[in-house]
């Protein structure tokens, strides 16, 4: 029966491509105050548009942005109930002028269709919303229960969503969850995604004098702020790229060979790369480029500053200097504790007297799920169905803050999926998504439904 | 004769301070394009005070911006030729919130006048003219050749008057040169600087990809620029303060024990530094302080970008990271050949195959002119008359890049002047001068031009 899907959208196109293209067109920028008015309209506008794909909809108010939830009851009792997540915020647009067209004026070039949110996770999060409709107007008598949690807070780590979790857990319970918000193993290549990596940050600034000194005045007198700095953080990692704080090692999780083996390790790191001119790449010691990413931790400078950074020169001796130091975790490491090596190593190996201020960021745990849940395998063979190629088990190096909680109050299993590509400029300028992917996403969501609403696991379905 | 000349201040000093003011109101700000207008009006009101002062004047144009260059013929042949040395333009004004009163409107607060520029050099080179003014007025019978230069481009290492210094060499010859732009041992202390040093930038950005990377799909894969960036930074110093870079300390000058011998090194360095609440001061290893700033060179982060830098956190890998280096000079070392090492030094210690762009600056070699000197003894004895307490000498730090030139051009003999603080937050907010000095060192010029006129050296003077 996806042949009935596909021509429901291809007789659809243009009014599906055109809703969503305004939902492209809201700035909702949820880490900028300016944008506070483009969220509330973003959140209105899919609120409705949720109703109108058949859906119950109900908007959550946190102490941040609001989340939008709706679901369609099933008419069997017992029948299995279905949650999708995704979100409706988007990362910052800057730095605009490396943009080809504007971010918010969704423009097609060569069926790819370039905009901030494309991918991320606008595209993903609306082809499981027409999934959801289509299937909806299609099956009368459903066996499955349906919820849909589209929040606005995943850019910023999902605190609002995070502060009611608890208390919206029944309407969250759920046999499956699906994260649609993940990458394709690349071009052509289904994949389900069975872990991401944490994350945990910390803001350092390290500072000398109350102003920024004359170099000439006073070089070969004063410490040097930067100077300290720097030293300190060529310290922090070998040559080999091992991280050198105590202990950041220790809590890591060791995958067995059994979870290792049924992962997909073929993925051509350095070649899809390609676009992004990556010079060198490293992975940590005797790790290979993808076990770096997916099963161990980092620790990464996210940016720096210090002293005169206009044009040309200027002679002076900083007041200060600021390192955003930010790990990604894996499995079983305590984000707090790690932050605490981090803070420690700091005030160890600055010099005696210097002043030290950190800013301390959320942490989120890394998360692993089970590789042979009928929620997985379910996903595997909604893949199948549409790409008619096996589809492959992954992990991912990136962090979807609020997903430890949904794991843990939902009480089904879960599942990571979506067909994003390395190449789609996730955060960056030039974001976009291929609409062939666009409709293979559509599809994919389609044939989750009938698989988990008809039995689909034991063979019965196709 | 000196009270002739404080009482001719005291009879003008409303008229005087105005004129004054009016000076410091012009942000003539030579480093910034937007501000050449106010650059212009500047040089054309210095010009023509300068006329008024009793001096004909010429305007010399340069590649950048002109130098006002003015002369008072002695009646007689072979009277001394006196050259005084200045500057017009100020340092930009930023960061301009700090300031507790707008940089470009003088305010008077208990005794002290706060403006840009109000000691660096507008205060210093006003009190200059002040006093030539005043001597021409008095003294009818000349006995001195009078020269006063006051450039445009100090801040900016003085391109234009460096291109045009040896086709001025007839108009610049000299056998006393004064720099007017130092500063005193201390409040109530009188000093001549017999030298500075040099200095030599250097800017350097390490690049890894093409742009910023997601720190979650990418982190552990990619070499982290400002990771790469700050390990060789940490290696460019030991903890001792001690610069790496083989070769760095090869050309430098060593003082003799009778060049040491007649400085002042009784300068109280970290007591005068409390309103700058400096937390660490360090020297070059076994070096002191005031060693470490006089006659060493020294090697300086003055700004360090990479990144995210606003606020909160971005967890990417930044595509580059940058660094601006400087150094200062004494005597006998290249910059050149200091930034050449440090060059290598960078693509030595780099990852091999990241990219490093450098843009080289100017470099100005260090200068130590003769203790003994006519030109050193006679204003030791000027400001001897104005404080009634012996005039140390002394070293500084820092740097005036037409110096070397200068002191090669004009042949005759250099001294380094002023009564300049290092309280007086030069290249900072809230830049000011004691009005009490301004009158200090206009007294002082006087004395100065009483002297050499008067043959004052063999004691007939007083």
């Amino acid at each position: 029966m996806i042949e009935e899907y596909d021509k429901w959208f291809e007789a659809h196109r243009e009014a599906l491509l055109d809703d969503f293209f305004t939902f492209l067109k809201f700035p909702s920028i949820s880490t900028d105050r300016a944008h506070q008015k483009d969220m509330v309209a973003c959140q209105q506008w899919l609120a409705s548009y949720m109703e109108m794909c058949g859906l119950d909809v109900e908007v959550w108010e946190t102490a941040g942005h609001p989340a939008v939830f709706g679901q369609a009851k099933a008419r069997e009792k017992g029948a299995p109930t279905l949650l999708f997540y995704g979100h409706y915020d988007v990362q910052p647009a800057v730095p605009l002028k490396e943009w080809q067209s504007p971010p918010f004026e969704p423009e097609v070039r060569d069926g790819v269709v370039y905009a901030r949110g494309a991918i991320d996770n606008k595209g993903q999060g609306f082809y499981t919303l027409l999934a959801v409709r289509a299937f909806l107007e299609r099956v009368k008598e459903r066996k499955v229960h349906i919820k849909v949690l589209i929040e606005g807070e995943e850019e910023v780590g999902s605190p609002g969503l995070e502060g009611i979790a608890e208390a919206k857990k029944e309407a969250l319970q759920a046999d499956h969850v699906f994260v649609v918000d993940l990458d394709m193993a690349g071009q052509g290549k289904p994949a389900v995604t069975l872990g991401i990596r944490g994350v945990a940050n910390l803001n350092a600034t390290v500072t000398n004098s109350k102003s920024d000194l004359h170099s000439g005045m006073f070089g070969g007198m004063v410490l040097n702020p930067a100077r300290a700095l720097s030293t300190v953080l060529g310290k922090m990692w070998d040559a080999q790229g091992k991280v050198q704080i105590p202990g950041f090692y220790d809590a890591v999780k060791t995958f067995s060979e059994k979870e290792l083996s049924v992962l997909n390790w073929d993925a051509e790191v350095e070649e899809e790369a390609k676009p992004l001119e990556i010079r060198v790449f490293q992975g940590e010691g005797e790790y290979s480029l993808l076990e770096s990413n997916w099963i161990r931790p980092t620790l990464e400078i996210n940016g720096m500053e210090s002293g005169y950074t206009g044009e040309g020169f200027k002679t002076i001796i900083p007041a200060k200097a600021s390192v955003k130091l930010s790990c990604r975790l894996v499995p079983e490491q305590d984000p707090e504790k790690v932050l605490e090596g981090i803070a420690a190593f700091l005030k160890k190996n600055l010099p005696e007297g210097i002043d030290l201020k950190l800013e301390w960021g959320h942490g989120t745990p890394g998360v692993v799920t089970s590789p042979e849940s009928a929620t997985v395998k379910g996903t595997m063979k909604a893949y199948e169905c549409v790409y008619h190629t096996p589809c492959v088990r992954q992990l991912c190096g990136a962090t979807i803050p609020i997903v430890p909680t949904l794991a843990h109050i939902c009480g089904g299993e879960l599942v990571m999926m979506g067909v994003g590509l390395t190449t789609d400029n996730m955060h960056a300028p030039n974001e976009c998504m291929g609409l062939d992917r666009f409709k293979e996403g559509f599809l994919s969501v389609t044939q989750i439904l009938e698989i988990f609403s008809g039995g689909g696991l034991d063979g019965s379905y196709e």
